[in-house]
């Protein structure tokens, strides 16, 4: 066998095959499309009708490179926010954002705290800069505040990650409890805030923004309550140096011409967004409330999806699962123990709730047998 | 002062200041926008028509995350480069793929080759790596191929690059070239050979592709002769191992729906690609002809840029260059020595050229006063 280029010690120690799987690879393996998108916290409501009439008269002008400071969204970000354009940085979504931030703060054998069964994609990145995860379990179904900073100080963790309202359970905690959380942090350990389900949740759950704080990163997308997954586009919010230090390694012509001229018409129609909001805490009920009909317990969420306990073990969800995929719904499930319990349903269009409520029964029903 | 969250090493050493400026901070700093774009080597003839319908119905669907296989794109380019999908990996831009392929293959310290004076992006990324960048002069505006493969095999370099067709002097080597440089590599060695301009130059300039050989990765994109720099979608073709170690580290949701649907579009339109080739080697042709108008001397090219030799130092050319952008035309010259002699000049519509043409005289003049 020739010898080859070798890969990095750290990616060549990275597992092969990764868990990435989307709905359309399902649908590929079947032959046949889902009658309901409702797995991956998707905006079923779409994008504003503004932001679709924005971003079709600007596919012309794709022949040219998006601005590279991202200036106008900056802009437009920091004059809503209130806070100054130092303090924010443009990215491919919150996954491109969280690439970044951990290949700035991790290097090889640093902990990274994180709760047992959060984002995945943040864990992937972790990997990559060879990092040491340290998990803490959930409690009672939220993330354990506590239990984060216990671990964050035994390790010296240079990065906790910390999502609130939380994905995949959909619980929350209030500002005060997240203001106590970043106040009781070493001032050496940078803080992830993922907010990527801000909109939806309470107001009450979003500290106010103190941008003299050098180690927290808020991060925030255009991709749940906007409806704009499939552009990637996404923001991180801090203090000025913790924000331009992304300067030194972010791909300056990452975030595409497209995603800017979209994310700047989705912040400009606050008005679509408060519809889509209350739309999505009409859709939670509706889930919250088909769950109960068949005897199951729906967890209060603060997000655009609801995770139910399904009363058994994991492979009883995995059933549920499964049969629901089957009946053409797609859905996801929480993965870690105890978390995988649960069952996890976006909410999407009225349509797709109704076909959810149809299907469940049958489901739960095959899932028992 | 209170402490903060360390940047790991290699990012702490990184500069603050990156020089990539776009054309629109330069239209912010000066208060006017460029009467010509022409310094990006955009293609200024825009995406196909029927690529632009496609974008603007497509725009509705934004709110669905991307296939994070990229299935249909890499299925529709492994066909039409007659390559198995096995062999092509889809990515945001060359630009993305490169950071990607630099972090699997260079490790700290690790000696990358290339030409002294080419992308400068590849070097970012090298250096976010903590790669050490060994640099080779060109040898008559060309990339010189006896000189990198000198420094490969005396640095023992992981990852060397060469682009052919070349960025910034437009020069190119023959397939036979390229295969016999190919052939000589150390097979430890990874050659990205950047093909962002293969379409636009002769085809005797493409050797066949062997996907049988683990350490050539070609990079390909959609931002050049298709239109789409705005956008963000490139791939890279090689054999099947080197490319599924792409899915160890990238962002799997990262290249977005509107990219995988807008670069199917694109390749599925080769009739209006042939056009705009068409067009580009008669804006080359003009673009050459101005500049031997004004004594100046052009640089055979195969890109959609023409380089001209400005028959003098850098800082002369630097000059020029200035007062072409004091009078609206934007375009950008080679910064390193020898090569820095040089502005250069994008293909763009025919009333920009006719901009150009009217505004090098008097920039010529005021660079010589």
């Amino acid at each position: 066998m020739p010898s080859r280029p070798p890969l990095t010690p750290i990616v060549e120690a990275l597992p092969a095959t990764v868990p990435f799987v989307g709905p359309e690879a399902q649908q590929r393996a079947s032959g046949k499309p889902f009658r309901a998108r409702i797995g991956a916290n998707e905006s079923s409501f779409g994008p504003s009708p503004r932001v679709i009439e924005t971003m079709a008269a600007a596919a012309r002008d794709m022949w040219m490179y998006c601005d590279p400071d991202n200036y106008e969204l900056k802009a437009a970000l920091a004059a809503h926010l209130g806070v100054d354009i130092g303090n924010v940085v443009v990215g491919q979504g919150i996954d491109g954002l969280l690439n970044i931030a951990v290949r700035m703060h991790v290097a090889p054998g640093d902990a990274v705290v994180t709760s047992l069964g959060a984002y995945p994609t943040f864990n992937f990145h972790v990997a990559a800069s060879g990092g040491r995860l340290v998990t803490v379990p959930y409690a009672d179904d939220r993330e354990n505040l506590d239990g984060l900073l216990g671990a964050v100080r035994r390790e010296d963790a240079r990065v906790v990650y910390l999502s609130n309202p939380d994905n995949p359970m959909g619980t929350w905690w209030e500002a005060d409890e997240i203001t106590r959380f970043v106040e009781a942090l070493p001032e050496t350990t940078m803080l992830i805030l993922d907010e990527a389900y801000g909109e939806t949740g309470p107001a009450s759950a979003m500290p106010s923004i103190d941008t003299a704080r050098p180690n927290v990163l808020r991060m925030r997308t255009f991709s749940k309550a906007y409806g704009l997954a499939g552009i990637r586009c996404g923001y991180a919010v801090g203090e000025a140096k913790a924000i331009a230090d992304f300067e030194k390694i972010r791909d300056h012509y990452g975030v595409s011409r497209m995603a800017q001229i979209a994310g700047l018409a989705a912040l400009a129609d606050q008005s679509y967004l408060h519809e889509v909001v209350a739309k999505v805490a009409a859709g939670r009920d509706r889930i919250a409330s088909v769950a109960r009909d068949n005897g199951l317990s729906p967890i209060p969420s603060a997000t655009n999806f609801v995770t139910i306990d399904c009363g058994s073990d994991g492979a009883f969800a995995l059933k549920v699962l499964q049969n629901l995929i089957a009946r053409g719904i797609f859905i996801r499930k929480p993965m870690a123990p105890v978390l995988d319990r649960c069952i996890r349903i976006s909410v999407g269009l009225p349509d797709e709730l109704t076909l959810f409520a149809e299907e469940l029964p049958g489901a739960l029903a095959a899932a028992r047998r």
